[in-house]
């Protein structure tokens, strides 16, 4: 299987609470009297993570961290990993800590992992990278085009946040050369830590179209730094449209709850795909009904497996068990129905699962 | 049953590479290495429609179409449009081709699937052809009304395709006669081949309300021309509201992702209705689930079956078995469930699938 | 279990019409030739009712409605109330008839239920009720204030309805004592009959949050009065933001068909919490659909069970027996799928019936 959007993992020993805090989307503290293992993702992860590590399924949360300690992070992690059993990773490298810890380099993921590594590069980040010693508006974005024409001699895909930044809904032309600069001049006079103005955006969408490799667009629900309305993957459709002459493959990731208006979108218009990931480890139980919903109106050569996993490698384990268990569930279903039959479910399986990302991304 | 809303067939034969492109939403070729039969919809025609021609279910595509050509078109037409089981065709006059055959004149569609029909005419389509001779804004506008009085005489309902104009958050009030001058005036010095104008378009709704008859509204996914989140429903309360004292029946059609919106307004309003066609059949195997989120609020006597059929005839039978399929299949889950008797769900079934059809057409 | 959000009961006989209008969120007659009884609500009333007054389950609504007044409505409405078995009621005082009938008093409605009572305080409803005498604009604003904190000594909790007001998409920042002044000179110089001005919207909210009790926001559907796109939660991300350093918790009520997208500000945010109350009930016999869909995002801890119960006694029982029997249908089927355990499943029903609301409402 190929995860087509993960995150790199804690290398070293997290206590409980930073644990628990990398099981939620949320960067606040829990309120009070309750807890992030509380929730569809908490069950999941009791699910499928404790036999992993030699304990019974279900297994409470303090015993599963005992056990966790008592082999030791780095043991566990490995193991974690490798019970995913995936062939290929592609890490969105633009995260580089995990509630205060540090995240492994790539090399070191995909060795712990026995897999294959790919790197995907987050415009915004090369971008803020950029700034750093940037002296004048022309001169950052010289810098940030020769990033990024490197980042794409090594990376399979480019990434954006817009949707966290500015929302989806930006312009979809793209700007001219005169408001990229005034643009960029104006941004390196602040503090230069967090790019969203819309014009260097799109500034960044449109040089990522140039670079032609596949661009993964992060859509619906995330950190609470969002704000949700504006993430919908339907405000995109004109970015989509303009975008189409190019044949940049563009790949909406998680998209929940908006995945069926993303669906429409991979439907509508040749060079969109939709990804899983995220959505089907969040939404535990209730992963096969949702896999459901995506598959309504999209391709199935269109549909892409990943986990997201981010911090934890537990959330590499349990979003690719949930997804092959959530998909055996939803294709059982099907065969049982009449709907399609045991080879049909084998060939969908097949594309969502590796042939779809091999196509894509070439790996 | 009633089929509320459909379109013509293609009456000759088609090549594997148009009978695809009938099979998406989409007016592009496929992504490369990907089939529109890779789909709910592709799973659904595969279930369907072998049997109707003499071959198994999900017999694969080749050996499907194969068969079809050793049939003939016209006689497939007719086994599959029988096949369907209708007993009562609205179809849709507005469209004449579907990827570049023309289309059956509504006689012989009626014949051959050996079913009553009845005319929907579409408003646009009304406006543009009064164009084509048309020298001055008055004079067409005159001609307009003419011709929707005539298609009032033959029609059982007019339709307006709104949603992919100018999106549905129309002003609700009708526009004043020398707003509508002005715009006819303006659109007349274009190309004239697409009416999107937001004043021409509210001028053809309120024409339509004077006229009396129901009125049908695409709203919810559609081709690549939408922008999906203007089909939202939910953006015609105002005009729902402003409508209200007409009492002439608006149907929604199809819905589909915002398909629970519709049914709120299908409850909020009685002269609201709510229709499940092109939905059920994208949908497929996961219909009955779609079809039960309808029902979730829309009054069981507010709710139309149709197939929205287009192109091929496979889309009649796959629309009609597809919609018998999921609603035993939610029926029968109700029932085991202790929800309903055996009765209540006999009479919901006549309520959408004839019952409430005949008492707003009167067909 | 607790019920977190209703409304008082009609004490009297209701005639036929009067019980079908209470069966709808619409205020309007019956389309022709349908009736309220032919939905999702209807078919669950005749589920779980009839029992309660000697009749098999699925009664015809005209037996129902006779056996009803056999026994007379305070007797039916005594017995339909405490077949609900509940132990509290928080009630929205804001109404005080339906359909034309008074409602009961708040220590007569939990007499006949033999639960406690809560008085939920509708802030619209005290400044509506503090205009009527009032001479000046600061005049008003200080009654506001006092009636805010003199409610504040009683009520558990404050709730708006500011969704039907002016949609929930509010600046986020309180406004200034001008800007309210003015706003409130304005308001007072018209007919005072609905408050729906945003600054005034703003000053209550913001009020409230001074209270320190909870607030509970009407979100998703309701009657024809709402707009239904301006009633979505994921609208109020800026103002849960502004209001967070308070720790005042937001309850967010009803959320369908947006409770995914409620369900998300409840994990994102701390002091945010998810009710399913209204939205169980009208969706019958898909409600375990639909209890599913809330808890894929919402944390158990932040998920709150409510009957939203109003004028009828059977919107009380059918609340409380549908979700009862969802919640039982969807655990049971994450229990045979292997997705938690039955303590899991118990301590969640827990927290969700009872253990979330005592924690919130200290109660």
């Amino acid at each position: 299987m190929i995860d087509q959007h993960c995150h790199s993992v804690v290398a070293g020993e997290v206590d409980d609470d930073a644990f628990a805090a990398l099981l939620t989307e949320s960067d606040r503290p829990p309120a009070p009297g309750t807890t992030p293992w509380d929730s569809a993702l908490g069950l999941a992860v009791r699910r499928w993570c404790p036999p992993a590590l030699g304990l019974p399924a279900h297994t409470a949360p303090a015993d599963y961290l005992a056990r966790r300690r008592e082999l030791g992070a780095a043991a566990a992690t490995r193991t974690l990993l490798r019970a995913a059993g995936l062939t290929t990773l592609l890490v969105d490298t633009g995260l580089t800590e995990a509630a205060g810890h540090p995240l492994l380099p790539l090399a070191d993921l995909g060795s712990a992992a026995g897999a294959a590594t790919g790197e995907v590069v987050r415009l915004e980040w090369v971008a803020e990278q950029a700034a750093r010693g940037a002296v004048s508006a022309a001169g950052w974005l010289a810098t940030v085009g020769d990033a990024l024409r490197s980042a794409a001699g090594r990376a399979v895909a480019v990434k954006s946040v817009l949707a966290y930044r500015y929302g989806l809904a930006v312009p979809p032309e793209p700007p001219t050369d005169a408001e990229v600069l005034r643009a960029a001049g104006e941004w390196l006079r602040g503090p230069r830590t967090r790019l969203a103005d819309p014009v260097l955006e799109r500034h960044l969408l449109w040089s990522a179209l140039d670079l032609g490799l596949p661009i993964q667009l992060h859509t619906g629900f995330g950190d609470p730094d969002l704000r949700l309305g504006q993430a919908d993957p339907a405000l995109l459709v004109d970015f989509v449209r303009a975008a189409e002459p190019s044949g940049v493959p563009i790949v909406l990731l998680h998209c929940y709850p908006y995945h069926r208006q993303a669906a429409w979108l991979a439907q509508a218009f040749p060079q969109v795909y939709v990804d899983v990931g995220l959505t089907l480890s969040y939404t535990g139980p209730r992963a096969a009904a949702v896999l459901g919903e995506v598959l309504e109106l999209a391709p199935f050569g269109k549909v892409l497996f990943s986990t997201d996993a981010y911090g934890l490698p537990e959330l590499y384990l349990v979003g690719a068990a949930q997804y092959r268990h959530a998909l055996a569930a939803l294709l059982g279903e099907w065969q049982r129905d009449g709907a399609c039959t045991a080879a049909d479910a084998e060939r969908l399986a097949g594309l969502v699962s590796v042939g779809n990302a091999r196509r894509l991304y070439g790996c």
